[in-house]
């Protein structure tokens, strides 16, 4: 045992501390991409015991990735040295009393969001943040990616739903930014570089997150429409003349719906007919007052009325409202059974949206000719995740997984949004990223490094290049 | 001339460059406590242009402090050296296209909010961010500051309403961050880092802003209320009930009332009984379908039956609305007319606003008897505008006014709140923050400050020591 490994074992007692076979399962990402094995897996208690054992590594030059649900799509959750420590936050999961009159709850960073998810919902509010992963991701994982889902044009983003937080620094202090104000002007907005930094400046250990009350009314509808650009065009009436309810605007193609027709138990179809698109309508309201069913069908009838939306089903029971939303949320299940697959995860500012399939398609039919395009994301952000399956008869994409992501991620940069949209660089986008942004932007980003966590032990390897 | 004057001069020709009697104006703060004669003011009328005076000045070693409307309450936007260079951004005010799908808009940095507001309103859209001094803060000043005003509760702050931006560094290099999408996770969330850092990590010089569909209908309400507790608790069943559509919550005292009525002309009073607090109510929406009187008027009976309301009037037309509005929006004026005044930018979550105003009043009878006390501002995000009046008979506070800040200061952090709320540290709450934050957090931004402007160029004495 190395005498670090000895000391955190002393800081936190035996089942705080697991070495050899009891890590392995913390170890690799669960795309089974990225991992070194690590010098053991830390599971502090408190957050004492994080700032004890992040002074310890700091001392002894080791690094430590922060783990909450182990749910990366990037790899930005295990080591990516060899001997690295891995500090899983699941044993701090206490959930704090609700403030009812600030809409705000407390609650420690490895807290499974579910669980936040029912323990509030049984208070009458809700915390909006609503993404496939919600069984296993935890809060601390969440903010250090910066999470964004299904819900972030109505309630925002990880940054916008935490107020305040506290982190272990990379010497072992503790910052106590704990304020459950939103509006605190008193120097830099910390806490918003930390939500989304995936634990290279800090550890997040806990923080203060945004409730709202629960929606008294759901309406909830699946459209077909015909191309991208008339779904673009309906979003954005829809944006005006609904503006505040919609709470989801989720949209998928008809190669996906295929998929998850195909590979997954259970689906249901309520259409008469397919089409290119599918769009998704979620209206909620906290008022008991608002004629939402009737905001919802009005909106459908101009639609049809002007030749938008071609075909149209409301959900009439909560069991409908869900095999809807399985539609759209069996889209990656589906893909992945499908076989081989390429994920992007691209934002473009939805005006664009036609464009960027337009020339993405060509994009990808110049690389390797026939291959299956799936987008499909939430529309009101312009978040596409723009997946590839094999041409048919193919069963993989050659060599040819960088040179998609490169260009797709240049095209989506030339149209003013984002290669990396709500999954973050982890390790898999570095080389991209570096690729992609400016030498300003990353030497920004290093400089801050570097003045945060000077001896580059908190996570190296993800977000900038170890 | 200093060499570095005539350079400037050189690089912005003679209308971007003033010195001497023409510099004045831009000199000192509006409060008129700050501002050293600076070596002139750089008007530059280009991107290109703020990055060629910043890395002359960076080569001279002569300090930079952008100036947008020069509306600071905290001294940011003056020069805190002699000699120092005042960077105005009021030729840079381009407004540009409106992209109605993205819901987005680019503007320069000196864009006039006021006029901003014309130019979207007149589209149907709006740009959520009100507050007092509109008519002159501009757009840069506004990020800079990371402005909240009337309608953060629904709407955010300005770190919340910008997705992207351009920022010339402290070396003149620009960060192209222009992008126009929510979901952007590529590295560091630089753009909320820059929002709220008052110019010293460096200067905005366009952005990519946050827009909304215009409301189609309005609700107006003045209520009266008895204690601070009855409106805290008729706040939090209001943000249950008609969550949605609360887009102003805010109250102000029977005190500022009072000198408001006495002193600024054309006020009117529209409810029968004096109350000891008030409740401004706004409802807005989006879609003419909702019953948004109905709902206004049925939380309004709620409240009157059940004794936490005691009187109260709805706006029956524009004018009215906008009388109501004038009661709590020319508190300022109201107690500046007054005569002498402390004013405190405070917030706290808004469960303890009855704590922070029973504890604050004894704390303020113990500093100096008799003092008047006149919080208001925005109750759903518990930001108090606590301003003191001397005692009856006094002119002044005698030399308290710092005992004043530092213990309702610290009044506000021991309940999970800020000292400065919205207004900034500017120049003027500098001592306040050190003697308020954590070593561990002023460290932390002393070494982001470092990191990206080394040679402490970029408006320095602002937000830290300089």
């Amino acid at each position: 045992m190395t005498s670090l490994a000895a000391e955190l074992e002393q800081i936190l007692g035996p089942k705080g501390w697991l070495a050899g076979d009891d890590a392995a399962p913390y170890s690799r990402d669960w795309l089974n991409r990225y991992g070194e094995t690590p010098l053991g897996v830390a599971r502090p208690g408190s957050t004492e015991e994080v700032s004890q054992v992040v002074a310890a590594c700091q001392e002894a030059g080791v690094s430590i990735t922060p783990q909450g649900g182990n749910t990366s799509l990037c790899g930005g959750a295990v080591s990516g040295r060899s001997g690295g420590v891995i500090l899983s936050l699941s044993r701090m999961n206490a959930i704090g009393d609700v403030d009812r009159a600030a809409g705000t709850i407390v609650v420690e960073a490895g807290t499974v969001l579910a669980r936040l998810h029912d323990h509030v919902e049984a208070q009458d509010l809700i915390f909006p943040m609503h993404l496939g992963a919600e069984g296993s991701a935890q809060i601390g994982g969440l903010i250090g990616t910066n999470a964004g889902g299904s819900h972030a044009l109505r309630y925002g983003m990880m940054q916008d739903l935490v107020v305040g937080m506290e982190v272990v620094l990379a010497d072992g202090t503790v910052w106590d930014g704990l304020r459950a104000v939103q509006k605190d002007n008193a120097g830099y907005q910390l806490r918003r570089l930390f939500c989304g930094a995936e634990g290279t400046l800090g550890i997040v250990t806990r923080a203060v997150l945004k409730l709202y009350p629960a929606p008294k009314q759901k309406a909830t509808a699946l459209l077909a429409l015909p191309d991208i650009q008339t779904l673009v065009d309906y979003g954005t009436y829809l944006r005006g003349d609904a503006g505040e309810f919609i709470s989801g605007l989720e949209f998928f193609c008809d190669l996906g719906l295929d998929l998850a027709l195909r590979h997954v138990d259970g689906m249901e179809f309520p259409l008469e007919s397919r089409s290119p698109f599918y769009l998704l309508v979620e209206l909620t309201t906290s008022s008991a007052m608002v004629p939402l069913d009737e905001i919802l069908e009005g909106a459908l009838t101009v639609g049809m009325e002007n030749g938008q939306v071609t075909d149209g089903a409301l959900a009439m029971s909560e069991a409908q409202r869900a095999a809807f939303w399985r539609l759209r949320e069996e889209q990656p299940e589906g893909q992945r059974l499908e076989g081989a697959q390429l994920k992007h995860d691209i934002s473009v500012p939805p005006g664009k949206l036609a464009s960027f399939l337009s020339e993405g398609a060509e994009v990808c039919e110049g690389i390797l000719p026939g291959v299956r395009i799936n987008p499909f994301g939430h529309l009101g952000d312009g978040n596409v995740h723009y997946n590839l399956s094999p041409a048919d008869g193919q069963t993989d994409f050659g060599d040819k997984a960088k040179e998609f992501a490169e260009e797709l991620g240049a095209l989506a940069s030339r149209l003013q949004g984002s290669f990396a949209a709500e999954h973050g660089l982890g390790r898999s986008k570095i080389a991209l990223a570096d690729h992609l942004r400016s030498a300003t932007e990353r030497d920004l980003m290093v400089q801050i490094k570097a003045a945060v966590d000077p001896k580059q032990i908190m996570n190296p390897g993800v977000v900038l290049k170890g």
